[in-house]
């Protein structure tokens, strides 16, 4: 199996489609992000990337607080249009139909549709070069009560969806069930 | 549509799989890590996000160099053996039977079972918890051939999987096609 040499990429599979929430000059905006991971375990923390000259990140910036929002699979229209647009010309909440909520912090907008919401607060905000790191500390979790399973996120219910950069940038939605984690590994002979 | 809130929580979707690696007193590691995710565009950066005690930071810390490897679907066992094991007592390359090789740098082994490969080379370790959040330039990007569509990774071809966390842990493939991305959002009406 040959390998090709790419030159530096961000290639990286599969990446969640997320919305980053803030309150920017006191209106809720939100971007689409598929940046981003969980950064730390305790404290939880996550970290998105976004481009400097994003509105959003003026939101970040002024409160130090922001949302992430899982968007589910019949949301791509809106999460889509959060990527193309920006809060400075357009109240993508108001266009989307978003209904916004406020949960532990008073500053970060919190989509209802969106079955799980994570809000956090700044912790640091890296420049790395053409984006802003923004790590924040998590410090409430929200769940639709329709996507639990016994008292946890439902994949299968949330629907969340992979966002495919390059060419044949769009989205995919999750699939088939492959194995049991911290599971299957163990088939695997050690010779111990 | 209820919230429930469940306090702070590391519960994003979707998580990669991923197999990061490092030389560790000179010997090819590699260990299993959800929590990661592109950091920066320009240059190409990564985020890692790993516990203090895992025997791969030692080599990470030891040549300021680490890679990222996406594992295909058909090598979930060994990349949940990557999970379940330390390097510090098996030779996990060995019992997974990774062909290891090197590309750009020579202390970022890579694995060439894994349809993409990225060498990075540390530029900050933060310590955030219980977890360092590594951020690597990517300096190259290696990508089977056999997974590529016009020059490009085909992501139904590098078929990544997903890692799904709390008590249903598992790893989900990527499943049906959504929408096109940068496209569909159009569609919404802005009133403009």
């Amino acid at each position: 199996m040959g390998k090709i040499r790419q030159g530096p990429q961000t290639w990286l599979y599969p990446m969640p489609t997320l919305l980053v929430g803030a309150n920017v000059d006191g209106k809720a905006n939100f971007m689409a992000v598929a940046w981003g991971g969980i950064a730390n375990g305790e404290p939880p923390m996550i970290s998105v990337a976004i481009r400097h000259s994003r509105y959003t990140l003026k939101g970040i910036r002024q409160n130090l607080a922001f949302s992430v929002n899982v968007p589910t699979c019949d949301m791509v229209t809106e999460a889509d249009y959060c990527g193309l647009k920006s809060g400075a010309k357009f109240d993508k909440a108001a266009v989307c139909g978003f209904k916004v909520f406020y949960g532990k912090l008073d500053s970060a907008p919190l989509i209802e549709q969106c079955p799980v919401n994570l809000e956090c607060k700044v912790v640091h905000i890296l420049n790395l070069g053409s984006h802003a790191l923004v790590i924040g500390r998590i410090e409430e979790t929200h769940v639709s009560e329709s996507c639990l399973t016994d008292g946890e996120p439902d994949v299968n219910k949330v629907k969340p969806f992979a966002f495919i950069s390059g060419k044949a940038r769009c989205y995919q939605a999750l699939g088939d069930y492959v194995a049991k984690a911290f599971s299957i590994g163990k088939e695997l002979k050690t010779g111990s």
